[in-house]
Formats: structure tokens, C-alpha cells, sequence
């Protein structure tokens, strides 16, 4: 197939093209304001002359300013919402005789109108890229317009639903990839900066580093998420010798560990559609059938809250509650530390007992207000299965590195046959996984192993 | 772009075997039954295993017999529909408070659980192809069972948003196409047979014959609909011309004319989702910009219902309403040809100018329970905006083409500056869009002419 | 590299189309016969026009009759082939200082005129594929024309360097290739005739079927050669159940053996340029490398010459000379065969043994004037360093197989270690490399082994 | 075709690697000195089992030194010349009776033996590549070991015919291209220079840049040659604003001119096969096609060694022949541009009628040993057929356009309808067509116009 294949999407460019040609033929009477066309869009004439309509749309959206485009933002959340009256009688239809034929039309009635107005957009040229531009057009503005969220939500469900996926191609980026392609890796990559072509270079072709992406079939040119990966033969305890411009290749198929080092999201305006579970998932599947002598998938992860919580903890007095307590003894060390935070400088060495047992017990054991772990990278790799494996003292002397976490690092281990019982202990009660060095870390801070431990 | 993207294509293919093996690992302690299988996918180990669930599911419900499997899709149709609890209380709290927020809450609280159970099943390998397939056994046995409407309409409301046309690809199919596609086109062609592979290769290899296929990026080797094109310097007056296997091609570039003398509609499993409009206008586009010298856009069709609709005309008492009536004078020679329609004879010569009048007075004012005109190709084009340009006699002398219509055949024009005012016109109050010869023809049996009229 | 390259060779088309755009500004003023135009390309024009002036000359000696392609041919056999003038000097200077100077001198002197049109013949669109039919011209009118001989093998030698097997490029066949490809492999097979496609389908599709050909990349839609291969579990011993239309088939990842059972050349103008060697050994080794449960390479052949070899054994009298002659006590049962043949019915069961014996000591013995085996099968199986494996008796009962070989074909076995030491044995005294049981069937018609066995 | 032929290609990196498998099964036994394994490729071993002996030749040859790789190189060109035996005889042949088949005996037996042997290791993996490389070697040692010639002549011979112009692909170079090509690219810019990627970015992403390049499809990640393309609305009289940083592009549909002002050669492996000329006539079509509203393509070229030429005028005494003279009144001056030039600073204005007028004297008259232009940019450009248009001052004043010429630059303007009476008047008499303005200048210096004008 995949040769035929390939040609249909060759396509994809050219119709464009085509549709330009031909609404041009159909858009001679034309006007309107925008208002007048997101109603044409969804009336009978937008049934047959959608793609028209919608190019129509987006060319004069893309015209206007920040606040005329606030405007039409408006416009879509006040006007284009649940149909109120519709959904009314739906709803008192229902609550008569409920059961599914009726839950249905419920359902269909309360519908925002701007879904179907969405579905119809995307028939423009770059329907789908331009829709996603305009979602991050509203979550730019959506602080001061918080009459937007309902909206944000739709986009949302809208592109979850696209965005199955399903529907996702994975695709590794190396030398060869077009250079088109290769600058948005530049420019997206988000944890460990790439510094230029020969930074990234050194990222994509040595043949012990992989960088994986996914795209979907309608944004051709736009990589979703990526995660760059390091095959080595232990478990990297620093990110420095990772990315050293003079370590030595090593050959692939003697590789036992592989290292996901960075995890970018790309595309703001596809914000709460997850990928990186998927992409994580599916990396190790295509690795284990590449490379059958990996046997290791670890992170090497920052903790980038880290500083901020010991910051806060020291801050507090005796009293504050909480499981993790600062002891009088290890008040001025900790205070060198933060100090040494400021200006951007390693903490002493002596402190690595404390800081990382500190790490250990904020990671165990602090919770957001959803009782998830505090950290965002644990409650992402946690929450995806992995097993908090190992803290790391000493393990990025970046400025954000050492302003995040000390320069501590973690690994997080993905071990395929415990994921599943992982995610559901995790999303039952919060269990953190973790392997039995981290607990001993966290019980020289006193904290008591509740949790069920992984090896 | 398209080169790289090409490559993204390719994966798919490989991307199901990983999955494959990844999900093996995860496989060894799974077990339950289907229905427990569709709940798991839906909970959280659902989130963390679900392409492994999704595929099981599929391998399970692939290996079921007809019996079984409507088992299965009667489990999905009583305990995947509407949450009735949740949606009761969502209810109440929209018709105390109701505005966008509580609206969009009631629609969320009101989707069917069904839904979100088929977006995790796209997960597994071929996961579209396998849905698309599930939802043709549920309307292979809908007649029998009528409780799995709701269920049906669900696929379809699911179908419509990840085939929107904004996702579809055309593509021309040639003799450069894999057999294996062309093995379907022969195989779902539904207007005019293929007979063998001569016969399609007349079809699509001659300089002046195209088809045109839309595809979807995750159905790579399934066409979803086709439409078959002639160039030519004149409107074709009847179909055995067209398809004659000793005609001599002519050179495209002096083409005036693409006449659709075949549109098919591949998949049964995604009735529902409308795609001929958008072909046709996608096509039209294509041609225009590669052929400039294109004038003329119309079809050769059937008129599937004529020769029915007459017999039970013929059948009535004089009394009978309806706008058209037959005449004494002429029933004899209808009952001639109601008897040659029987015996797939042609009707005869002196027949033509009572039989294209009575088809042109039947397509212009017969209308079904909805008001719309009574044979369904003159719905599907009519409703795209096109029009009624003439009527043909002598047009198809197959068996079908008699038994259908006493062989005639219907051109309708597709006229890119009047589709949008035309199927407005009909949308909003029925008007069919004729040709003065066809108002003409109607006159003939004393129907006047309400209609807008356009040459 | 793939997609890259890939986009490379889609250009090749279109350069196609803009050579000619190009050549038409160029062209105005062109004119003169072919030999005036031949003359024009090996000139100075012919550096600068090179393209415009090769198009000229195919356009024109396309449009030309047989007669006139002849009277072509003759000129360029004729007036373009060595410079007797210069190739004399140059002889002179080489016999008065032979060494590499004066003789790279002379040989460039000697090379015929032709060889740099040709070089300059190909600079026009589709330049190959219109040299190699300008050949195969050639090759129709030889005999006729003995005079051609020398530019038939300057054809041959020029073809040899271009298609040199490091410039072409192995493709597998399946149902997912372009049905022009398909179609000219059904024309093509010159073995075991393809009925039609759903025959040709039965060769391809089936997961134990492979089909192969050589491409080279200026031809683009013209296999070179191709084989045909069937994994089986043992070697077959007959081509009907290898052909049938109702077997099952099996899973190619337990197969043992992979048979070659066809074998076709598909460019008569590409005579003399040998592929089949290489395109055998690039298989074995693709199929190893895809299916390593492979352990057995062999063909299914038939023997071509051998039923009128014995025809004419049978005629001789008693004293021919020869090594394997008939006793008189089996020439009535010999007729019998003959006869059978003629009729085109199965040899009688109780020749098995006479005819497999004589088979087998026909195929080891006879040879042809330059002392190779007289059977042009064996000698190129043989000669690319295969074993004679085995002699089956009625395993090809369809007319041609009757009429050739009363029914026999024979296994050829390649063995990748030993394939060197058998073509250099071969190469060097003709040495048959045969399986023991091959030659306890000649000892039954008392010719001795002299030949190297290999088990 | 495209399609289908695309996965042609994708095969051929999968070659390698199976030659690789397949050739090690081969290999267990092979042994020897690469004399002795030149000799066996030539044999009928190298028959059998010639792409693993051109394997292990490469792979030998690759691990040399340099002092081995040269005694190897000098057995090439000592023991697989001429076969001088061979030639004697066959020389004798055609002298006693010369005829075209003698000649061609002649020919054959005359032909070094390396050819052959060049043939062959085109087998290995990557073979022409490597074939390309030791030609580079040897290129390389050519000074010092004037033996080699005629084995480097033979590698030219043979790589004009491999190299043929109707086997390479024209490919333009985007930002779409790989980053390997891209890398490439810049690394081969031989004219002006590449800084970095957003250098390259700005002659290749603008709408209003081209850069194509000549690909060969055993070469699948070398370009051959490549030219940069502006395209603009008037014809460029300086580089500076060509390349300028902060131009704003035009809309290449309102181009009228483009002007090709750079050409690298990329492979010194492939010395004395002709390229550019090919290259820069396809071009022009390419761009023809694309856009119509082009009329006129010309070139923006260095005068590389003009100020040498002006400096050794300058230095002679007033007797010395050759056509162009410096006046004493100008010594002055000329002697104070020949010092800025040796600062690297550009020449006074008052020198530009002095200097125009001289350059336009040097490209006319001014003629090498072989009688063909003395500056090697024009030579190659008139040769060509392109037109001498115009001399542009304060043209290039980087340090090489100042070293170089006093930053003087040239127009060559490619005028399709004229191209081939151009070179044919240049390769018959060497005339130089050149626009009347460029006369005007040479007539300054007291140069008569005796050649072929063209405006």
C-alpha cells in the first residue's frame, strides 16, 4: 500500500490549491461580516459552499488585529454556544421519559453550535492548522476573557476527537529529515535547549541517539510532540555527558538502556489533548523491535519544582504541617543551598544527603490539590505508569537545572509489564511508585513506606 | 513538504506491528469477556493498556459468529448509551441555571459512553477499518434489531467528524494505481458494471477518461467513493457511447465537456457521512485547473424510480390526485411499454415524446414524505446545487437501464457561479432548478412551471 | 535518504516534458535527413543542441516504416563505425611503441563512430528505452542484414556498461503494484503462461508466493527479468501443484525451501546483457535475510531440448558415435514416448526409469560445439554455479512441458557456499556439478562419473 | 509511474545491506593480497561471486594509508593497462585487412583491462561512490606519479558514460530538502561562500531563489553540480544586493530576469565530465515552464584571472606583443589598482572606464594555448553559447572579487533562440559573441570588433 499511499498524500498540498481555484469561481457576491459568515458557514449556503466560506473566514480572521480578533472570539462564545432554548426542551423531554433514544437528543440539542461551525471551518485550506491558531489566539487572551472557557473546552473536545491517536503517525527525525522540519525541533524543543544546527545534529545522527515525533496526516509540516532518546549502556545519572559535543558514538545494537531525555510539546493550540503517554508507549514498542538488546526505558528528568517547595518549606516555621519537616541542624545548610540557588552555583557537596533525601520525600509524598504528586514531570510520568526510579545528585549544572532542583535529576523507569498495574494504583489513590533506594532516600526524612514499592 | 510526509505515511504500516508487539507484553494477564473488555478499555487501565484492550476486543469480536456478535453489539446498545443518572442530574441543573456553562455540561453529562468507548477502539491496529466494519454488521441486522437505532446514530454522529472532509484526500485512480485498489473499484462500482480488467482499464487509461477517488489517511487502501469522468466535445445523449470498447479517445486538452457518468459509494459502514457533493466539486475544481479549456460540467444518471412511479400511475383510477396525470388516449400505449419494460425490451419509437415528458413532469413535481423529489439521484444532485438540464431517450438499453426508466437518461448540469443559489433554493423551499427544454417537456402534460428557471 | 531520492526520481517525468518545451525554442530552424541529423549530434551542433537534435532523430525514426528503419540502420551500420583513417594511424604508431599510452590512443581511435551517437541519442527523453527499441529493430531485421553484426555488438557492449548490475535496482511484485507493471509481467512470463489476473493474482498475492525484478532507473516502467518463487516446505517435484489454483497457502515463516519455478528476460533489445545470474543470487540472499527458516534454494525447470535430443538419438543407427545410446531392447518402448509427444499425451508409467536415466545422462553428458551442456536451462543454471539436484519424472504434463521433456523438469539446486567453486569448475572444464542420485540414474545408461558430486 | 518508482529506489538502500549478508556467506575462504584480488574479479571467480570480491577490494583498499593506496593505484596502472599482446595481434589484423570488424576486434582487444575491472567493482555496496573516491585519490597523487594519466583518463572514459546526462535527475533544493543534502550544499558552494544555515536558508526558502542541482541515482545523497538562481526584475549589475541579508523578496510571478550566479561542481572524482552546460539549458527550461513572464536569464559571473593577466601587462615593457596595450598615461593609475588590489581595497573610481575597458579587451582578445578564451568563467560560458553582455564595475568587493578583478564582474546572457550558433561560430573560429556595449568598451583599447555581434 504504501507506495500508492504516499501519492495520496502528495495530494494534500495540491488541493489547496484547487480550492482556491474553485471558490474563487463561487465568491464573487460574497460580504458580510465576520458574524454574518460564521451564520452563512452553518446555514444552507454554507452546506454548499462551505469550503468557500470557510477560506472566506479565516483569510479576513487572519486580517485582523489582536483586539478585532478578541472581537470575533466574542462573537463565537456569546452567539455560538448551547442553543438554550433548544436544549431547554430537550432537557424537559428527557427528564419525562428518560432512557437512550432521548439522552440522545439531548445530547445532539445541547451541542454547542460551535462545534458544527468548527467541523465546517476545517473544510478551508489548512483547516485544521488555522483552526489550531485560532485556539492559541484564545488561550492567549483567555486570562482576561474568562467568559472564553467554555469555548477553550469545546476547541478541546473538538481536537481530542481529531487528534485520536488513531490517527497519529510516528515518525523518527534524523539528518535526514527536511531542514523545514528540522527547525521547528530547533525552535520547539523545550527542556534542554538546542543551541544550533550542530547541537541538533549531534541529537539526531550519531547512531545511539533517536529522536521520535508525532504528526498528524493534516499538519503536514508541524510535529505535535517529540521526545529525544539516548541509547547507552547504563542508566545516565547526568544529563552533561548525554549532551557532550565530544563523547564517543556508541553501536546501537550493544545498547542495553534507552534514556528519554526530553519530552517537547509543540503545538499550544492543542493544549489538554495528551500525546506523551502514547509517544512514549509506542517509542519503546518500535525501539524493542529495532534493538532486541535494550532491556532498560528510564527518563532522565528534571524535578522543576523542586527548589521553589524547599524554598517554601524552609520559609515556614516549626509548626506548618506537612510530612516533610526541615530539622534545625540542616537549617543553614539548606539555607547555603538556596543561597548558592540565587546565584546560580552548585550546592556544596556535603549537602547531597539532605537534598536528595528532601527530593526523595517531595516526590513520595507532596500533593497538588487534586492529591496528585506536586511535581508536573512525577504527576506526567507517574500518572503514565513509570516507577519513580532513582534521585540524582550533581545531575545538571545548568542555570535551570540548579534553579529548579539543585541540580538533582530523576529517572523514571517504564517497565512494560508493570505500567498497567502502575497507572491503576496511581489513579486509584495516588500510589506512587517507586523503587526501594528511593524509599530507604525518603526514610532518613521519616517518611514511612505506605507505598507499594517496584524493583 | 511532500516527500517527508510521504515517509510519515509509510509507517503506518509498520506502526501496527509495534503496536502488536508492544501490546503482547502487556497481554499475558488479560482475560474477561467482551463485555468486561469494552468497561476495562473505558476505565483507567483503559487509559494505560488501551491500545492492547482495543486490539483484544477486536481479535475477540473478529473470531464471533453472527450470533455472537450481535450479542456483543446488544451489550454495547443497553449499557453504553446515555448515562441516565448523570444525565438526569445534569438536566436539572440546566433548567435551573441555563447558560453555556451548564449547558455544555448537560451535553458532556449526555454523551452516549459508546462514543468515547469507539475513540479508544480506533487505538487498536486498523482501528478505523475495524469500526467502519462493526457498524455494517449492526446495519446488516438492524432491521431486527430496532433497539440498536440510537447506536447506529452514534457511529454515524462519530464518522461524520473523523471522515469531515477536511481529512479526506482525492486521488485520481489510473492504470499507474496498485491492483489492489483497482480490484475494489470493479468490485464497488454500483451504477454501471465492470466487467474484467479491460473493461476498467477503458475506464481509466484512455487520455480522455478519469476517476477520481476520495481516501482517508487511516483507510489507506479502501477508496470511500469514486466517481468516474468522460471528456468529451459534447454532452453525451446516452451511455453506450461512452462506455463503447472500440471508441477512439480523443485528445483531453480539446475536451469541453466532463461528464460523471458514475459515482459509487464504496463503504457501507459509513452511511451517513456525505461525501458525493464535496467529490464532485472537488473534481470539477481538479479538471478546471488542469484542463482550462473545460466548459461544461455534467452528469449522465438514471432515474432509478421512473418506470415504478409509473406503473403505479398507470395502476390508478382517474380520480387518483397528483399533479400528473396519464391520458386516456396514451394508456394503451403505456401498458405497451409497461409490458416491453417487463421483458427488458426497449419501448417503442412513437413511445418517446409521452415517456420524456411524463419523466420530465415526474422529476419536476413528485416528491417524497419530505418534500423532496421523489428519485433519489435527482435528490442527491439537485440538493448539490445542480440542474435539471435534460432528459434523453434511447439513453441505456441495458436490462437495468429499461427496467428502471424505459432507457432514458437524465444530464445534470453542474454550474460552479449558480450551485450555491440552487441549492438554496432548494433547500429552502424545494425548487428544482430546470433547463427551459425540461419546463418545456412538463408543459406537455399540463404542469406549469413554478419553478425557477436557468439556462 | 529514501524520501529525498525518492522526489529525485519523480523529476524524471517531468524533465521529460521540459526537454521538449525547451528543444521546440531550439528547433525552428532544424531540419535535413536522419544521416544529416546523425551527423549533427556527433558535431559541435550536437554539443550544444544535443537534446533538441536526439528527439529530433527518434521523432522522426519513429514515424518511419520498416524499410525506411532499415535503410536508417544500414547508414548507421555503414558510415558510423570505425574510422579506418585514424584507427590506421594509430595502429601504425602502437606497432612502432607499443605500451599503455599508445595503446589507450588506439583504442580510443578503434571505438566505432556509433558509440558516442548513442551516448548522444540517449541525451533525448526516454533516450534509453528508445535506444533498446531501436534494437530490438536491429535484432528483427539481422538476419537479413549480416552487415549489422558489428553494430548489434556495439549495442551490446554499450548496454552492458549502462546496465551494469550495480546500477540496477531489485523490486518485489505484488498486488499492491501498479497494474501496468502487472500487466507487462503477464505478457512477459515466458515460462509458465499467466491465464489472466486472477492467475497472475495466485503468483503474487498468496503470503508464500514472491515475484521479483530487476529495474534500472531509466526505464522506469520496464521490469528487466523477473522471477517467480513459491516457499514450500519441500522441493517440489512437479509444477502443477505449484500452480494450483486451490491450494492453501502456508505461512511463510515455516517455509524450508523457496523454489524458483520461472524465470523471464522482458527486453529483447537488452539481448546479451546478462542479468539472471544476479537477479538469483540478490534474491537468495533477500529472501534470507526476510525468511530465515530458508534453507533450501532451488528451481523447478524444464528441460527445453531434451525430447529433441532423443528424437534424434532414436533415428540414428547403432554405430553414431555419442556417449548414451538406446538398447534395442527400449526402442519400441521410446517410439512409444515419441509418439505420446506428438500427440501431446503423458509417456507411458513404465519409461520412468529409461527416460529419467537418459534425462539425466543427456543433462551431464551432451554438449553443445563449445563443449557446454547442450540444454540452454542447464547450462545457465550451471553455469551460474548450481547443482544438478534431481530429475522428476511427469511433473509438467501440460502440451509444452510434454513436447519438450515427455513431462520431465529438473531441480536445480543453489547452494550459496559452494556456488564459486562450481562455476569456476564448470567455467574451467565444464564440469557438471551434480547430486549423487543424478549420477547413479546416468550410471543406468553407463555413463561414468567423472563429475565432481556435491551432496 | 511515479509511485511505484519511487519504492524502486527506497530498495536500493536495503541492497547494501543485503550484498553484505549474502556475500559474507561467501567469504569465509577468501584470502589473498588486492593484487591478487584485482586479478580474481577479473577471473570466473569474479564471475561467481564478483559483488563480494569488489566488497572486500573496497574494504581493503579503504583501510590503507596513503603510501599503500598508492601502491596499489600503481598496480592498477602498471598490470591492468593495455594488454599489449592482445593489441599487437589484433593490430596486425586490421591493418592486413581494415574493416569494421576488424576495427571493432581491434577496439575490444586494445581496451585496458582496468575498464573491465572498474565494471566490476561497481558491484560492491556503494560501488560508484567508491569508484569516485580512489579516481580522487588518484587525482590527488597525479603530480607526482605522471604514470597514472592514462588510468585516470580510462576513469573519465569511463564515469562521461555512466555519468551520462539522460541518466541524471535535475532536483531543486529547498528548504524541504534533507538536512544531509543541505549540509552538502554549503560545504560545496565554491564561488560565495555559504556563512551558515540562515545563509543557506536565504538562497534557497525566498520565493524569489532557486538552487537546482544535478543528481545520479547511484549517488543517491551527492549532488553532481548545482547552480543558485535569483530571480528579479532587472538584470543584477553587483552580488552585493543579491545576497543581501535584509532584501525583501519579489513575487516570483513578476520576475522577468533570473540570473544564475553561482555554479559549483561538487565531485573531483568526476574531473572532465561536463555538467554545467546541461545543467544551466535545463534550468532555463525548468523555469521557462514554471514562469512564463521570465525573459531573460543570464549569469552574474567572476572574471577570475583577470587582475593576474593586467598585472603581468603591467609588468612588461612596452615592446611586448598581444593585442592590448596599456598606455603610458595610465601606468600611473593601473599601478595604484594593481597596490589596492594587493590590500584587498577596492580601485579609485576614477579607474573605471580604464579598467571596464580593459576587461572587455581581455575577454575579447585574449586567448589561451588551445586559442580559446583565456579567463576560465568565460570560457566556459561562451562555450556554452551564451552571449558576452555586460561589464559590471564596483561589482564584487570581497577580498577574492577585489583579488580576483579589481571587483569587477561579468553578464553572460543564455539566449535559447541563439545558443547554438554561439557555440558553433566559438567552436569553428573561437568568435566570442558578445553584446554591442561590451564592443563599444573593447574599441576604448583600440580593439576592433571582429566578431559576431548579438544584441
Amino acid at each position: 500500500m504504501t507506495s500508492f499511499f504516499n501519492d495520496i498524500l502528495t495530494t494534500i498540498a495540491e488541493r489547496g490549491r484547487a480550492l482556491i481555484d474553485f471558490s474563487g469561481r463561487e465568491r464573487a457576491a460574497r460580504g458580510g461580516d465576520l458574524t454574518e459568515l460564521f451564520e452563512a458557514l452553518l446555514s444552507e449556503r454554507g452546506e454548499a459552499s462551505g469550503m468557500a466560506i470557510a477560506q472566506e473566514i479565516f483569510e479576513r480572521y487572519d486580517a485582523l488585529d489582536e483586539d478585532a480578533r478578541h472581537q470575533a472570539l466574542d462573537v463565537l462564545a456569546s452567539a455560538f454556544g448551547v442553543d438554550l432554548e433548544v436544549s431547554r426542551a430537550a432537557a424537559e423531554t428527557f427528564l419525562d421519559a428518560p432512557d437512550d433514544a432521548t439522552g440522545r437528543a439531548l445530547n445532539i440539542a445541547s451541542e454547542p453550535r460551535r462545534q458544527e461551525l468548527f467541523r465546517r471551518l476545517n473544510l478551508a485550506p489548512d483547516g485544521t492548522a488555522r483552526l489550531v491558531a485560532m485556539r492559541e489566539d484564545l488561550i492567549d487572551g483567555l486570562g482576561g476573557h474568562p467568559q472564553w472557557r467554555p469555548m477553550d473546552a469545546d476547541f478541546a473536545h473538538l481536537f481530542s476527537s481529531w487528534f485520536n491517536r488513531g490517527f497519529l503517525v510516528l515518525r523518527r527525525i534524523d539528518w535526514q529529515t527536511p531542514a523545514a522540519i528540522l527547525e521547528k525541533i530547533i525552535r520547539y524543543e523545550a527542556v534542554h535547549e538546542i543551541a544550533d544546527w550542530d547541537d541538533l545534529r549531534r541529537r539526531i545522527d550519531p547512531p545511539d541517539r533517536r529522536l521520535y515525533a508525532f504528526f498528524h496526516p493534516r499538519l503536514v509540516d508541524e510535529p505535535l510532540i517529540f521526545v529525544e532518546v539516548a541509547l547507552t549502556g547504563d542508566i545516565p545519572a547526568a544529563i552533561g555527558p548525554v549532551l557532550a559535543d565530544d563523547r564517543e558514538p556508541i553501536d546501537p545494537r550493544t545498547a542495553t538502556v534507552a534514556t528519554f531525555y526530553s519530552i517537547s510539546n509543540c503545538q499550544r493550540g492543542l493544549k489538554g489533548v495528551t500525546f506523551g503517554s502514547f509517544l512514549i508507549k509506542q517509542v519503546v514498542a518500535e525501539l524493542s523491535r529495532e534493538l532486541p538488546s535494550l532491556r532498560t526505558f528510564v527518563t532522565l528528568s528534571p524535578i522543576p519544582s523542586f527548589a521553589d517547595w524547599l524554598a517554601g518549606l524552609a520559609g515556614q516555621d516549626d509548626e506548618a504541617e506537612g510530612e516533610v519537616a526541615i530539622g534545625e541542624s540542616e537549617r543553614a545548610s539548606i539555607a547555603d543551598a538556596l543561597a548558592a540557588r540565587e546565584d546560580a552555583r552548585s550546592p556544596d557537596a556535603g549537602l547531597e544527603t539532605s537534598l536528595t533525601q528532601l527530593a526523595a520525600a517531595y516526590l513520595l509524598t507532596e500533593r497538588d490539590r487534586r492529591a496528585r504528586p506536586r511535581d508536573p514531570v512525577a504527576r506526567f510520568h507517574l500518572g503514565n505508569g513509570a516507577i519513580l526510579d532513582r534521585v540524582n545528585w550533581a545531575a545538571d549544572d545548568s542555570p535551570r537545572g540548579l534553579g529548579q532542583s539543585f541540580g538533582l535529576m530523576v529517572n523514571y523507569r517504564y517497565e512494560p509489564d508493570e505500567i498497567e498495574a502502575n497507572h491503576e494504583a496511581y489513579a486509584h489513590d495516588g500510589t506512587v511508585a517507586a523503587a526501594p533506594r528511593v524509599h530507604r532516600l525518603a526514610r532518613g526524612r521519616g517518611v514511612a513506606r505506605r507505598e507499594r514499592t517496584t524493583a
